[in-house]
């Protein structure tokens, strides 16, 4: 398997730690996304025509995109996507928020601030933002303030999908000590065996 | 089964259209989302604690939430939701691209234009918005401008979830006569046996 990545892309890195964690290897082929490399005529044609990474180039020649699609496709008949329907579609409730909901507002600001610069007008668009942040980290926290994970008793992908980018939001100035349910959920994430960083390579 | 929705909202039309297509009949509960009857603390501790509709409120006390969650519980086990594993997949990079990419640009465009009132800031969010919405529609063109489906050769709940804000997409001033292939496509669903508008009641 062939992974299509930037290496501090919060969705890039809930492949890697899936990967990981179900101990399947990789390969990572990197794009600096700030040097607009997922948007060449060849990416578009050959990987992905929405532009972007993550995208897991299997070896029968199947690419998937989109980082919650592909945790999904690699997590199912595992552990981390519960065979019991209610807990599924947990999963997937949460998974769908993540993309609305939290990573356009806390993975954004982290790229603002940490990756890509601040962007025109940030003075109207920083405070729409992390008052959006601040609305995704109070109902995770609403949840993770008396359960250990997200869907049922375990880790799921759900789990995995919302930890990438939350457990890098002070990157983007979100300051996360006033959530004690996320802290403590993040610190079990990070004590899992297996556990990878963001920053690793495979 | 009871739909807690607002009659406007694509997000609960996807559930309406997909419920009528199945033949399962459920009541409505209206809320004027625009009178911020969804943020009732009722609404917030009963329904569902992220305060949106569209709500599925199952007769066993389960209330699924998230648009795109509740299309898949609903159609799993039917031809809406594919069996063949990289057809499900293919639906499920539908899905978040709907959720990520389109809902945000071409929904909260007409939801500004038809519905809400235009934001604080206008005079940058729109064209913001309004690219963002040129490059998803550019991106379902390049599907619809020779598949007759977003999935295989038939009708999923990718096309359901895709259609019910690109159908109103011109009531945000979005002209959508440029993109040949959305246009039969769209023609394509309404005409099909037990289609409903999206401002029919149950």
């Amino acid at each position: 398997m062939i992974l299509h990545d930037f290496l501090p892309s919060g969705n890039g890195y809930k492949i890697r730690l899936l990967l990981t964690l179900l101990g399947k290897p990789f390969d990572l082929v990197e794009y600096d996304i700030t040097k607009g490399e997922t948007r060449t005529p060849e990416f578009i044609s050959r990987i992905n025509a929405n532009g972007k990474i993550p995208a897991l180039e299997l070896g029968d020649g199947h690419i998937l995109t989109e980082s919650n699609a592909i945790l999904i496709h690699l997590a199912e008949g595992t552990p981390y996507l519960p065979a019991d329907v209610w807990q599924r579609t947990e999963v997937m409730q949460w998974l769908f928020f993540e993309q609305y909901d939290h990573e356009p507002t806390i993975a954004v600001l982290r790229a603002w601030v940490a990756i890509k610069g601040m962007p025109e007008h940030a003075d109207i668009l920083v405070p729409m933002k992390q008052a959006g942040a601040k609305k995704a980290l109070e109902f995770m926290e609403k949840r993770l303030s008396d359960h250990d994970w997200l869907v049922a008793d375990g880790l799921s992908i759900a789990d995995i999908s919302l930890y990438a980018y939350t457990h890098v939001a002070e990157e983007g100035h979100i300051d996360l000590s006033v959530y004690p349910g996320i802290m403590a959920w993040m610190d079990r994430i990070s004590a899992l065996p297996g556990y990878i960083p963001i920053t690793m390579k495979p």
